[in-house]
């Protein structure tokens, strides 16, 4: 796994040759989507589970974000993973490795962010683990839930549906780049897309979805691998100020990438955040995505590519 | 939060303060115990959380650790908070975090491990996250189920109870101080004591339980603050070899500790493991221990205390 020898991709697929998902144990879903689903023995919903790191001088850097900000992503990440499949959350857990330059001040500040968006979605926070290191990491993990079966999910995706993405994209890449304003909240503070996650769940809109933490054109062709099919898609709508690139495969956005039925229609507002057909799902080689007609290469981040 | 001002204990204390679990959310309890419990809408069991870190350069050194395992005790480690409280396991999740040193035959010894006891304990892992960092971090999140209302608590001891202890103690701090063999093992490779858990969970024994992990003497203070009781005992079984010191203030034995009633009689034997009685449950001052009548302080590991 030297640099550039291997995608985080090739990784998780020698994992999932390994693992096993036992009959009778409840998991529904394993690694490979958002979250991974179980169903409680005679439960009513099935419960989603996701974990996201977030490092120090990996996801973020302590001179450019403040303890608040970092607190709140640490957790939106997560719950963004909770939107993707249309679930609400239920709970959250969170692992800290704290440093010595954080100071109780610092940490009272990181937990005032993450608790302040835990409220905002009713996601109480119920343990977790706390430890000393040499640079700052955390794990988020939080829990949802969907009705039995109700979860949506990357390999849905037909050949002939419709494909949309929510908000505006590469506003996040555009933060990331320097840019103040609104292009910096969208970086520091990205909303978890839930009320529209499960609106798109409960009105039967989408055959397959997932969130755009990586960029369109990794994101997308990862749904693709994962449905077995291929995209066509034109230019998605463009955060004002970010270039083609940035939207394209900019991180970080996270909003909701989803298919649906070409005999459903989709609104194209949901409460103020637009939705807009970008493309087709097409019946080519798995996974490969074309751009106004030509080959569009997965450039989005990826961890085990890019360092 | 600067070294030796505050411990991992007042820490937690804070954090407390400022969370709260929603009525009507499934949250049963929530942090300052060994997991979280949640009860699923309408399920007939409750499910137990855990979080775990395993840290590079804290809870292990690559020099001195095996990828194999380090794979193996970071799943441990969790498991052992699942049996605590006399649960089964249900499922796990992994976040790795991968530095540069660390090659695809590393990460495959280290998920070996892993699995291997994921495999022997029937928890399949269900997914995670993956990234890259300077040093090697791992979470390992288990899920584990009991009967509703069934957990064990530390909360749980009242004064009169008999206080117990399962094998030796002091076994992993030897291991940690050098020594070869069956104490190097206990320190690599320790047992998770679900068996153990179960059995007294399901018989009734237990009024109050929590596993070994930062040593006795602290864990020990830690179950009576949660009762609201306090502890006399006697020196308890000792790992051959090991000293007196090491089996009061080592950690990582993950040993269980539990209590229960006078009219109860736990066996001395549980399918080859000792279970010893050291002591008995009083009603002094909260979290006060004291050793063949003299106040023993806690001097267990504390991640904020101890560095």
């Amino acid at each position: 796994m030297a640099a550039g020898s291997s995608s985080e991709e090739s990784i998780l697929n020698r994992i999932k040759r390994k693992v096993w998902l036992p009959r009778g144990s409840g998991l529904k879903l394993g690694i490979g989507d958002d979250c991974a689903i179980f169903r409680p023995r005679s439960a009513v919903e099935d419960l989603l589970f996701t974990t996201d790191l977030l490092l120090e001088n990996v996801h973020f850097r302590r001179e450019t974000h403040s303890a608040e900000d970092i607190g709140y992503k640490a957790l939106a990440r997560a719950l963004s993973d909770i939107a993707a499949m249309g679930g609400q959350p239920r709970f959250c857990l969170l692992s800290l490795a704290v440093p010595q330059w954080a100071d109780q001040a610092w940490v009272d500040r990181f937990y005032r962010g993450f608790l302040q968006l835990a409220r905002k979605t009713a996601t109480p926070l119920a343990g977790g683990d706390l430890a000393r290191t040499e640079r700052l990491a955390c794990d988020v993990i939080v829990c949802g839930a969907v009705p039995k079966n109700g979860a949506l999910l990357r390999s849905g995706a037909r050949p002939g549906d419709g494909i949309y993405v929510s908000g505006v994209l590469g506003g996040s890449a555009l933060g990331l780049a320097g840019a103040k304003g609104l292009a910096r909240k969208r970086h520091l503070r990205p909303e978890p897309r839930l009320a529209l996650g499960k609106f798109l769940r409960d009105q039967h809109h989408a055959h397959a979805a997932m969130d755009l933490s990586d960029g369109l054109s990794l994101d997308l062709h990862r749904l693709c691998l994962a449905s077995g099919v291929s995209a066509e898609i034109e230019p998605p709508p463009i955060f004002p100020g970010a270039t083609l690139d940035q939207a394209l495969h900019g991180g970080e956005d996270y909003e909701l990438l989803f298919t649906a039925s070409p005999r459903t229609h989709p609104p194209s507002d949901f409460g103020g955040l637009s939705l807009t057909r970008i493309g087709t799902i097409t019946a080519r080689r798995p996974g490969s995505v074309r751009l106004a007609g030509r080959p569009l290469a997965p450039l989005g981040f990826d961890h085990f590519q890019n360092t």
